[in-house]
């Protein structure tokens, strides 16, 4: 059923330029407000935004279950909840109701002018209420660059790491839509050399490239879910930039993890890029060895053939692209770390958040992270006017981009793009 | 204005037994649902359940500022939400509704019989939609316990304790109200002297005694609150069991803290005891050495003197008493905590949970968890059937109480009681 929706022939009425993350083949799923003040759930082809909740209200759903309001919603949770059999049968409408051959809402300019919307008018909201955020820390090679400095080189891995998607859990009240500034956290931190801590501004701040997918209601309260029918319960995925004050982290993070060096912010792209849309990706990742245990086992591709950037953009100069990776490197699929999650019986709901952690490849041009691409500040990157970067400026904005690309079509993320200020003074 | 509602000599016409946690000096919040399924708002007095919903239907509230539809809800956030000044009027308003000399309910018996339940009429379900949930972990002798036995006896405490109040992020969704049994775990640990890691029921289920509080919308994102006005911010608090699993945590911890070892589940008591009703039991915290920087210095009386107590009941066999622990051993204060866990600018919204942290006193018998109550295992704890108990078995019922008490009245939490199953098994 979403082979039909990812028809690589297929063409949009609307304008879609070649190098758009938003061909018809994508469909996302997001939630915006309008230069009319409406909020809504909507989606985005090329550059226009699609109100979903004006599209049911004149009938454009007839014919698939769905609530009356599904769409005039401000978070896309219930719609979430309803279940891939829905995801896929509105995917595929709208697939087939923008497709250049049906001339139903092409030829209806009034319908038009009320549904369809040009992306600058539009303000991107958060896409879900977010319950529980979980953070992974799947990225082998990122794990062993963080052993590597602060632990032990010979032993970067710790014991557990290749037997676990080791993982904890964040802050859901701190996650904001791409377009977001974010302070410059103040906190606790011990300058080297001294037994005393100070507090101040952080001298440290990082981002870290992840990735994040998206839940449904997947189990009752001691209930797992195996790892083969986890699928089942992955809407989509969108980009993550996991802020982090590293001076904060190193010195608050035994032995509860980290706090307060993350929960000042994560930001995330505000379009949810739907699994099936990634399905044409798919990709095998990397062999485990050891053989994780049985619950953790799985056959076929689990991995997501999705190439990421970022880019640091001081004020008033153009960004320099800092780091090129890809989520194939991960080590710990999607499908393993909700198994993982649920294997306790941990309840996972509609909506909940869990990304990747920082996604670093094997080469030092694909680290996923200031500390790890500056190697802890040794190894500072130049910006186009000159200056350099050992972790990120006041007024920098950071910004990561992410897409699929084959010979026949693109399906991307967008962006998240957003600007660090200065320490927040209050009033 | 709270001292209205905590005058001592003030009695209920509602009956209320000597030893009652719930005299009319308490009136505590909480949200449950009637014989007739109808899910409410409401307190308690003694042994009555008093259904405020239909309270402010027939108009009981009039001259307070409320949304009309403030307690027909089936969560206390939006109430939480109005500030401190609404929950004084309200908790005032009824404290005189209940007041024996008082006819207005007293002599209106069509209208008791609409808004007055038995207790063991209704059932209790959780009082807050929870947002999010931290874990602090503020008590100085389980710090210290806990770093002896797994750490350095000599230096039990790591450097970081004595500075910072020691937090971490926990799980929302699965937070349960007392009352509902909780399922055995499965998960990973590593056999002692093994190097490969097994997967299967936990062997080592322990719960931790603590106290939570309970938030209302305290900043805006990047802002921080002040540790002189964090009390503005704290509405009440409850009891926690925050179940662990000892063997999955010692595996999995290292380096971003507990996760699958505590997210199966936390208990909590149902009943909201507001800080005002807790006012007459301020006392001082212990002596802070060394001082604490500055945004965590506060000056007065910020520890409570709540007695805790710990019961293990096994099945068909009377509970047995394993801890007596006080609230007011706890090093670091709740607004500290606050202050620290806002001073990045970390958004704290209505409904958010915060827990102590495990509450252990400075003898052996007040130790607030079975890890330190047994010291590891090698002290067993006998059960009155002459069984041991080196954690918790299956079909045992935790139970926890707390209540301060002075010569003139008592003001306690209930208990938050709940049971060990087996692992969960798929039907």
């Amino acid at each position: 059923m979403p082979h039909f929706a990812n028809n690589p022939a297929k063409k949009s009425w609307l304008e879609v330029s070649k190098d758009s993350d938003f061909p018809i083949q994508n469909i996302p799923f997001g939630v915006f407000i309008t230069k009319d003040d409406v909020i809504t759930i909507g989606t985005r082809i090329g550059d226009s935004a699609i109100d979903m909740g004006a599209l049911q209200q004149l009938g454009y759903f007839e014919g698939i279950e769905l609530t009356d309001d599904m769409f005039m919603q401000d978070t896309l949770n219930d719609f979430i909840s309803d279940g891939k059999k829905t995801w896929r049968q509105v995917r595929n409408r709208l697939s087939d109701l923008f497709d250049e051959n049906n001339p139903k809402l092409r030829d209806n300019k009034e319908h038009r002018d009320i549904i369809i919307f040009k992306i600058n008018e539009i303000e991107m909201l958060l896409p879900v209420q977010i319950g529980d955020y979980t953070d992974f820390y799947s990225s082998k090679e990122h794990a062993t660059n963080v052993g590597k400095m602060f632990r032990d080189p010979e032993n970067a891995l710790l014991p557990n790491w290749l037997h676990i998607p080791v993982g904890y859990h964040g802050r859901s009240s701190t996650i904001v839509p791409s377009g977001i500034p974010v302070h410059r956290p103040m906190g606790q931190t011990l300058p080297n050399g001294q037994s005393t801590p100070v507090f101040g501004p952080s001298q440290a701040i990082d981002f870290e490239l992840e990735t994040a997918f998206i839940t449904t209601d997947a189990n009752i309260m001691g209930e797992n879910i195996p790892v083969n029918e986890t699928e089942d319960y992955i809407f989509g995925m969108v980009l993550l930039n996991d802020w982090s004050a590293r001076d904060m982290q190193k010195w608050e993070y035994v032995p509860l993890g980290p706090f307060l060096a993350k929960n000042f912010a994560s930001s995330i792209s505000p379009w949810i890029v739907t699994m099936d849309a990634l399905e044409p990706f798919r990709t095998k990742g990397p062999k485990q060895e050891p053989t994780p245990l049985p619950y953790l086992q799985q056959k076929g591709k689990h991995a997501y053939d999705i190439n990421l950037e970022v880019y640091i953009k001081p004020e008033n100069v153009e960004e320099t692209l800092v780091s090129k990776s890809n989520f194939k490197y991960m080590y710990w699929s999607m499908s393993q770390q909700l198994a993982h999650h649920t294997s306790n019986g941990c309840r996972v709901n509609s909506g909940d958040m869990m990304g990747s952690g920082t996604i670093s490849g094997p080469t030092e041009d694909s680290y996923g992270s200031m500390l790890e691409l500056t190697w802890s500040g040794k190894n500072p990157i130049k910006m186009k006017d000159g200056s350099e970067r050992k972790f990120i400026n006041d007024n920098d904005t950071v910004i990561m981009k992410g897409y699929c690309q084959n010979s026949s079509v693109r399906i991307g993320f967008g962006e998240v793009s957003s600007k660090l200020l200065p320490p927040f003074v209050r009033k």
